[in-house]
């Protein structure tokens, strides 16, 4: 599957979100990171980020797909995930 | 198509980039709107915030989809955008 998250966490948490999701998912822009996971992975992401989260502040919305050739991505303005994310 | 806008801009000119996006698009979380749009608002869309915003700073994605049905939502800790927004 094909994971797409976008964060607004507060920025006493924020970055404990980002080094959990570094570690399976490729950082584009602020607060969005994206990449491809198996289910496995993906349940495991969505638990490590429930511990660090309050769910009463923060907010993580996760958008899946069957594969990464269901969606395309285009940018305006600053390309901050580096030339690799642009299709 | 189904089009989900994640914004990173300037403080002096999100109100903008927010005006625009709702005449367009559904307000789902801090910096995300989404919705379905034609190929010809999409376009409309992108020019729009094309001239509001400073492409040396401000950053904004956009994800495409042919439909909604190719994504899923999931959210963890507050739902900011209302109950219809959830899968």
């Amino acid at each position: 599957m094909y994971v797409i998250m976008v964060y607004d966490v507060n920025v006493e948490r924020v970055t404990k979100v980002l080094h959990i999701g570094r570690r399976y998912l490729t950082w584009v822009q602020n607060s969005v990171m994206e990449g491809p996971l198996t289910h496995a992975q993906y349940r495991r992401l969505k638990a490590e980020i429930r511990k660090v989260i309050d769910e009463d502040e923060d907010s993580v919305l996760f958008y899946t797909l069957r594969s990464e050739r269901d969606v395309r991505r285009e940018n305006l303005g600053l390309v901050k995930g580096g030339p690799e994310h642009i299709v």
